[in-house]
């Protein structure tokens, strides 16, 4: 397999996310895949999606920014740091993100990547979304750790259920782009629980890499689940975290 | 009432969101209130959180974000666009927090403003959170437009529920800080509905703010309704949307 981590940490030594992202490499290279990083503090990735993204514009009087994405592309303007982070996304067959938890959510120079680099009508938009998204044919998994304890982001926890917090990320931002998601990979207060719980959460990795071939995707509603109302179909049961009647 | 409306959009003469946003501001002030904007694009507020954020650091060789943050506030030592934003968001009784909607969540650019501005010991953390979060007796609104059409946003819904969607920052940024958190302002693809949908949500809004005074918060649940493992009490229905059993 062809593997893309995407990767976001304020310290280039950081110490338990630092380990986590070496210990997925060499597992991944130990089983035979390919593995690329891009790790956006090094590279000082530009979050802000902005006018600057633009030489030629359709609309030059108002910006649109994903209209001119899509004009971008027909016109193969799109800016290089965006261009080359697609090419990798396109290479992969597996896409890890990587990042500490942030108010429920990604640094935002992690978010502004997906703001810059899912472009309109090459990721999504024209007819993409879901299984027919630009990425389809793929598979993602969202790896992060947080302060916090596993019990507190249960379903019943003070946090709420760890994939509802997610779901931004897993349904709103993978699923809808094609990928098949894989459960996430969570530690959950790996420096508070001391040198052990660190090396346990690594060893864990480690096994989630080893066997990610036969892991089994999250369930997410397809498009055949949805009636020509948006709808669910009355015969479709919610089995997502985001679904209910 | 004192209000901050923190804003972010590409565009500077954005067409919905501009209007949406002059809207709210002439609205908040016939009715007396004292309004302030923080327009993140027009600032160029820096989103990222990084070891630039310090000048005396407590461990010089490994950042650990928020335990620089907490070192920084006992020493005055925050950077000025923080120290500034933080001012605001202390002053205000309401704080309305207003964006288009990228992949379900804010643009990087708004993130980055959580992930710098709600700073470690004042606002979270040092025992503060949920009712006891630093920015309690304050309420929260989210204001947004998307392109989808609203009963995608519904819980059987094509995108799911929205309150699953906007979960990481209603419950994991703003409830979590103290805030009553009120129900989100969102207008569903406005600008593919024409100049009368526009009209229409621009009314809506303007009604809302009327209100908000007697506007009911959203239920979240507060920690007293978790018992000493962090988890529901038994006796507790769960009634948010990220909560369940």
């Amino acid at each position: 397999m062809k593997v893309f981590i995407l990767y976001a940490h304020p310290e280039p030594n950081a110490s338990f996310q630092g380990a986590l992202l070496k210990k997925g490499v060499e597992t991944l290279e130990s089983e035979g895949h390919e593995v690329i990083v891009s790790d956006l503090y090094k590279m000082g990735f530009n979050p802000v999606a902005s006018a600057e993204d633009f030489t030629t514009r359709r609309f030059p009087d108002r910006l649109q920014y994903d209209r001119e994405q899509k004009f971008a592309v027909e016109n193969n303007e799109l800016p290089n740091d965006v261009k080359a982070e697609l090419e990798k996304i396109f290479w992969c067959d597996l896409f890890i993100v990587q990042f500490p938890l942030y108010w429920f959510s990604t640094p935002a120079i992690l978010k502004g990547w997906f703001d810059r680099v899912f472009v309109n009508s090459v990721v999504y938009g024209a007819g993409k979304r879901y299984e027919t998204g630009g990425l389809k044919g793929r598979k993602a998994m969202v790896v992060t750790s947080c302060g916090a304890y596993s019990e507190m982001f249960e379903p019943d926890g003070m946090m709420g259920d760890i994939n509802v917090a997610l779901w931004h990320l897993h349904n709103g931002t993978l699923f809808y782009t094609g990928f098949e998601v894989l459960p996430p990979f969570v530690a959950y207060s790996p420096v508070f629980g001391g040198q052990d719980a660190c090396d346990n959460y690594l060893d864990d990795y480690a096994r989630r890499l080893t066997n990610i071939d036969t892991t089994t995707p999250m369930k997410f509603h397809p498009l055949s689940d949805f009636g020509a109302d948006f709808k669910l179909k009355p015969e479709v049961t919610p089995t997502s975290a985001g679904h209910s009647r």
